[in-house]
């Protein structure tokens, strides 16, 4: 690499990481397979459903398969001739966890936390196209029926408690962009608001509150209440939130939790 | 696809997946890069490092890694200007975890087995280039100082008693091959074997019992117990073994401890 060239990859790393122009489409492919795969519904497909559901050809998913399961990423089953995950993603989301600022500490208290809550708390990440996933949760210890999640649990668009401490901090460009979205998919989100007033009072309330309840939004009969993680460039790094049943939601009891989450996110303040 | 190109595909499907020819580079480079970065010495690496590391050209590796970015399967540090795995993979690797058949119910009962054991136990895959990882582990609860080890650290060679689980169902060709490898690369496990018969008998002996100890062979003054966990193939699907001071075994504990692993396997066969 001559100087020119290299001068110019300093240049395009120092840009924006999301340049679609820069993917390259078998990396891309090899992540979205992955994704399709640890989707419980997906969790074992065969070449004909991955490249359906990918829009790749068979022959490009073949070769992206083999080289997945040569490193153990992904496993083939001759029998059933169904892909899966394979076990070497088990050490290394393990060794993310250790390794991913501030979320291995979190991590190790958010058992204590829920003990506090008496509810599930989850740790929320935000993906790309407006997905948010559970990357943590801990469930009290006692022995009544709760509202549970799964790690890995994925909820399309930016609905919810959780959803909204996201999308509050982002700028209200995004904000109209999200509502127009909402309302020409005929998302659940867009009903629970009667108007796009309505829906930006929500998100500006969030922003002065920092924190957020919601009620039936992402599932009927859910309520989740939420709070923002900021990193120490005042950006929301991640959300921490508490799942529980509606029917066993009181204003009280919310605002108890509010004030537990705010305590707790106090304190991680810049750990991510 | 017509018939004639889908009849390829699925023939070349039935073949090894292990053959080179079909493997996609880029995705083979977004691999090793994770595997770079999720050892704990090159955890966070500039875009030079990980050029140099993965014998990739920078423009190259960018390309990649901005792809995996986009997937948050890595992170990119604009003031450290490093890379470090991205928080996507803990739900991912989570997934694998409770998908990976036989690996969730396994874990679960990894820590009442440490208990019973009384030392740290721990699940291993074989990589290929025989290379061994650990899944999962788990110690007992007493407050002793004792031997532990991380999830996802990695063994090179098939050495220590769980080397040796692995290699043992092998055709005595492996066992030639990898015998040879040793001795030229001097490694530390051909120098604890007097000879190549010794080594083909301690092959045999954990083939005959199913079974095997080691003594300082993957690292000084720690010892390994370790059974194999079979498939319902009959394969070697995973081992299972325990991490003691070599000061602290003794034979009568050592048989003690390979009757209850045996135990433990023989109730797991078949769920691999």
């Amino acid at each position: 690499m001559d100087r020119e060239e290299m001068k110019s990859v300093e240049n395009t790393e120092n840009s924006a990481t999301t340049d679609v122009a820069y993917e390259v489409p078998s990396v891309a492919l090899a992540m979205s397979i992955l994704k399709l795969l640890s989707r419980y519904k997906t969790q074992s497909c065969t070449l004909t459903e991955i490249s359906k559901r990918t829009h790749a050809s068979k022959t490009t998913c073949l070769r992206v398969l083999r080289t997945l399961a040569r490193g153990d990423f992904i496993r083939y089953d001759k029998v059933s001739r169904c892909y899966s995950l394979g076990a070497y993603l088990i050490p290394l989301g393990n060794r993310a966890s250790q390794m991913v600022s501030g979320v291995s500490e979190v991590m190790l208290e958010l058992p204590r936390l829920a003990e506090k809550v008496g509810e599930t708390v989850m740790l929320l990440e935000r993906l790309p196209e407006d997905a948010v996933i559970v990357l943590a949760k801990a469930a009290p210890s006692s022995e009544v029926a709760r509202a549970d999640v799964s790690i890995g649990q994925l909820f399309a668009g930016l609905g919810g408690a959780f959803g909204r401490c996201f999308l509050a901090y982002d700028a209200p460009s995004a904000w109209r962009k999200h509502w127009m979205k909402m309302t020409a998919t005929g998302d659940r989100v867009a009903k629970m608001w009667s108007s796009q007033e309505t829906f930006y009072e929500a998100l500006e309330t969030t922003r002065r509150v920092g924190a957020a309840v919601s009620h039936g939004e992402m599932a009927a009969g859910f309520s989740s209440v939420a709070v923002p993680l900021f990193a120490s460039d005042g950006s929301v790094a991640l959300v921490l939130a508490v799942l529980l049943l509606t029917s066993q939601y009181q204003e009280e009891r919310g605002k108890a939790m509010i004030r537990i989450l705010q305590q707790t996110a106090e304190r991680w303040r810049g750990l991510f």
